[in-house]
């Protein structure tokens, strides 16, 4: 590994472990998103990806990569959801338990997602501070080994093969769009993307009502949100100390969406591209409707990260018509 | 053609005038859905087709049979959305004008997709009767060439292409699972599949509202419905003199499905598999829902007939929450 502790190498030996324990997700093309944007977008869908989001190579490789002694009593972790059912099927493939803190606030979703791969869920209160106590309580009861949901290099080099995937596939992409909430995607996809093809641009797109990473990358230092809200819930966490150095050294550039933007996004892919993601994947795509990023005649790789939502509750539904 | 009028070679020489102007489908897998079903599910996605249901397959390939002399007026048609969004895309690759007649109570989504392919909307009261009087007076006013939803050999034609494509990417089906409406996918894909593999069963499945299929096969002869009323409102076209007896010999069997089993298949469908079917689609899936077909142990061929579906209306919500 170089310095900063990822190297393409090591997202090329996470590509080798999880392989056969990940699904290959297809990049899809819309001629009508296309005219839309003046540009080619090759979108990859990882809201397609076993469990339903990219989390799965990252926790798959985080849990591979223990020794029998480290894997023992099993994995932990503390997570919005899919991160968490991702090392819950994990760690079933593997035969050990994994406990799961998650907030009471979680999409119905989601814990069900959780539970179906049987994961043990741990609720705790909607607040970072109160995920982290949870998380370590549990470690310190069970002795589980802990397998943070992005600040992990292994976990980041497991997401990094969403990249390898899509440029083995489209070689000769200009852009890369990528969500940024922990950044463990980001800091995976920028060394991944900048490997194999140099000349690229990995640009990091987040909400604006959690935009740690633009507010970070700008000040070249990391300025934590108090207080992050998003209809993006896979995105209120925060840059680490692991992915914060990887990102503001190998991206080009953050932006910020609006929740509108992201809504427009979710709609327009749901109603165009007949797939289901979840808002925290339109993300990207919303740099694109909310003109963040303009990116007329460029081949643009952009990263559908999942598709867990709560079908009883949709965004762009009148908000008086929308269950509680 | 045999006599009653279409046969693989029809088929495979619609395949190759339209292959280059629709779009090759995927077909996707669920190892969820399978463990489910206790069968091996193979879906192919014509709800990715373009204009988002398999009707570009047929109405592409009549608008491209016509002769020069017979396409110059046009093409008019009455269709529920989806055949009338498919004809006025194909009309406009050929330069051509497109009339669709279409009820008042279709779901805006395929108004909006009717006109973004440059097809003309002449709106109707929601009944068959009012459909056909005003199919009859927009021919007879310009002298476009009339393409019916179904009941033309050319549209049944070029129906059967999904399964040629289902059969080549997934050769050793047991069985086909396809919704029936008007019966022109359902012809064409009889036909299409025991020709190229002779033991295979294909199954057509209509909801129990619109059951005019089933009880036509049972009895041997057409026998309409009166009022068809059912969610899957691209369902709801009864069997023509063209289509029927081709259904009568050449399928194994037709059973009906509960407006319930619809709407959970479709639900689970966007769950589980995260794309957007609508729910004349998720018709044939229902008939595993509900029980009405056990296909334990079998590979099953199910087409998902479209995904043009109102984002804003979606039946597994509380009507009380729903907007009017």
């Amino acid at each position: 590994m170089t310095s900063d502790g990822l190297d393409i190498e090591a997202i090329r030996s996470a590509h080798d472990l999880i392989r056969e324990r990940i699904r290959r997700t297809p990049v899809m093309t819309s001629t009508t998103l296309d005219a839309m944007a003046g540009a080619k977008l090759f979108f990859k869908c990882e809201n397609f990806q076993k469990t339903g989001a990219f989390k799965a190579r990252g926790a798959t490789h985080a849990v591979f990569r223990l020794t029998d002694a480290e894997a023992a009593r099993g994995v932990a972790t503390q997570s919005s959801g899919n991160h968490g059912a991702a090392l819950a099927r994990a760690a079933g493939m593997r035969g050990i338990p994994a406990f799961v803190v998650m907030p009471r606030s979680a999409p119905r979703a989601k814990k069900a997602s959780v539970e179906r791969f049987g994961g043990r869920i741990v609720l705790c209160e909607p607040t970072l501070e109160a995920r982290d106590a949870a998380a370590a309580r549990v470690v310190s009861e069970t002795g589980a080994a802990f397998v943070h949901p992005n600040n992990d290099l292994r976990v980041m080099a497991g997401q990094g093969t969403a990249a390898v995937e899509l440029l083995e596939d489209v070689p000769d992409l200009d852009l890369i769009l990528c969500p940024v909430g922990g950044g463990g995607l980001l800091a995976g996809t920028a060394v991944a993307a900048k490997s194999m093809r140099p000349g690229i641009r990995v640009v990091g797109v987040e909400p604006a009502g959690a935009d740690d990473a633009s507010r970070s990358f700008a000040a070249g230092r990391r300025l934590p949100s108090d207080h992050p809200k998003s209809i993006a819930d896979g995105l209120l966490a925060g840059l680490g100390d692991l992915t914060f150095p990887i990102i503001r050294d190998r991206v080009d550039d953050i932006v910020t969406v609006s929740e509108a933007a992201i809504v427009a996004a979710m709609q327009r892919i749901w109603e165009i591209m007949k797939i289901v993601v979840e808002p925290s994947a339109a993300v990207s795509y919303a740099a694109l409707v909310g003109g963040a990023i303009k990116p007329a005649g460029m081949r643009v790789g952009i990263i559908l990260t999942g598709g867990n939502v709560d079908l009883d509750s949709l965004p762009w539904m009148d908000p008086a018509a929308r269950k509680a």
